[in-house]
């Protein structure tokens, strides 16, 4: 599976035109398949359809599973694995999750839930009171608390870490920090929802969920589905380079997170839970 | 229906920390639901739920139909109301687009394509080759062609004319331009396909599809999806702020359409397509 794929350009620049190859972000379909059920009555599913980046995929699988609710532990997972293609162009396109008996997977709640949404994630779901049906996640109140310092350097190390960005220039990269800003986890992809889904399906595999210590940064802005995301895996805050939107606050407000967005060029904004952030100088009105 | 919402925030830059109000770009969810059918025999059905930044409603939806092919020109549209609300807070988020009994709408392809897909379009469609199924547009040969000074000054009067991203800086924008650089159309959303829709929605209302004549400047990334809408709509030359994906370039080749990306700073790079554009500078390799 490759991430990114060589492509041969015309380079227009002050300095000319030139003809010389670049790196492209690959983009593929995934298809999500769940085999679930009592024994005797296994029936398979195909759940999800999203375009992704290739790599990671079983990361990326499990973190779409538990942030949609679908599954609540990563011991419902028997096993994951990659299915024959249905053409020999398109490998890898197919990933079979075996669920655990206990899993119990509402069919009905699927076609509400996903009848739209896959890889847009919270699309389907009509309002923030459909998110917290499915959410009984509490977030630990006014902890924990970051210095206003470490939320400058997140950019810095996040950027150094993008690997696959630098070939590219055409992913958008989650990463997942702890209290003292040390870059734990980072996951690309063209979607990045599905970046956000790969990092958190890399910390279930870690054991590391909930993730109530730690912050999220993810490259580009922060949506009502990466907010939702981020509280199903229990984040406290959530940190974007890019703008939020006003749902995504307002789900963020509601369920305690803090939200932070503009993470760039020494300068930040608070949208939600400033609780959560040291500031050492006085603020002003 | 309101584009931006404002929001207390706590400012924090260099020059020091500000509790003031801020612009953030809005976004709700929008179903669109279709009424369908020969007469005596209609239905209704919820097709797509959306995140999006409300107004131009009715030009998204019908764009959306038009792009993913459940209808074929807008004459199928008899009448697209907004229907009341769930709860007193959420206003305008249903759309009901009626069909002419002319309109066929096939319910498993709906199923097929939208069981995952809804806002991202394409997702649901497992190749290249399932676009082309339902696509039998074909792009003009060679032409229309464009200068290169011209490309250089699109993202200058896209931004120009991108109010509300000023205000917010949390939105995506299409734009439609002429062969000879006018900006003919604006639109904007927190979600980029959604733009895309909005503007080729705009387009169908006005007569212009398919637009042959034109090309489309969009803000971010040249994904899939957006190569599918813009094939569509019939649109020769797609340019991107941002990077396109491999799959995005594979099926603008396929299908004979110009792919121009990171068209800003007095550059850009051409990944498919590039005898539409006029160099009037030597090509060195």
């Amino acid at each position: 599976m490759k991430s990114a794929a060589s492509v041969s350009v015309h380079r227009f620049s002050k300095q000319g035109i030139r003809e010389e190859n670049d790196w492209l972000a690959v983009e593929e379909p995934l298809e999500i398949r769940l085999d679930f059920g009592p024994t005797g009555l296994r029936q398979q599913k195909s759940i999800s359809i999203t375009m992704r980046t290739p790599g990671d995929d079983r990361e990326l699988a499990t973190g779409f599973l538990f942030t949609e609710g679908i599954i609540q532990n990563i011991q419902q997972i028997q096993d994951i694995t990659h299915l024959p293609a249905y053409s020999p162009e398109e490998t890898d396109n197919i990933i079979l999750v075996k669920l655990d008996e206990s899993a119990t997977v509402d069919l009905n709640r699927l076609e509400r839930n996903f009848y739209t949404s896959s890889s847009c994630g919270v699309c389907g779901k009509a309002s923030i009171a459909a998110v917290k049906t499915c959410s009984n996640v509490q977030l630990p109140v006014g902890r924990p608390t970051f210095a206003e310092a470490l939320i400058h350097q997140l950019p810095h190390q996040l950027r150094q870490q993008q690997a696959l960005f630098e070939h590219t220039g055409g992913l958008h990269a989650a990463a997942l920090f702890d209290p003292e800003g040390q870059l734990l986890l980072l996951r690309e992809d063209v979607g990045r929802h599905n970046a956000v889904d790969k990092l958190i399906g890399a910390a279930l595999f870690e054991g590391w969920v909930p993730l109530q210590n730690q912050l999220i940064l993810v490259s580009g802005r922060a949506s009502f589905e990466l907010v939702q995301k981020a509280l199903m895996a229990g984040i406290p805050l959530l940190a974007a380079v890019g703008a939020p939107s006003s749902l995504a606050v307002q789900l963020a407000k509601d369920s305690g997170m803090s939200v932070l967005g503009f993470v760039r060029n020494d300068r930040f904004n608070i949208y939600s839970g400033a609780e959560r952030i040291v500031a050492t100088r006085p603020i002003t009105k």
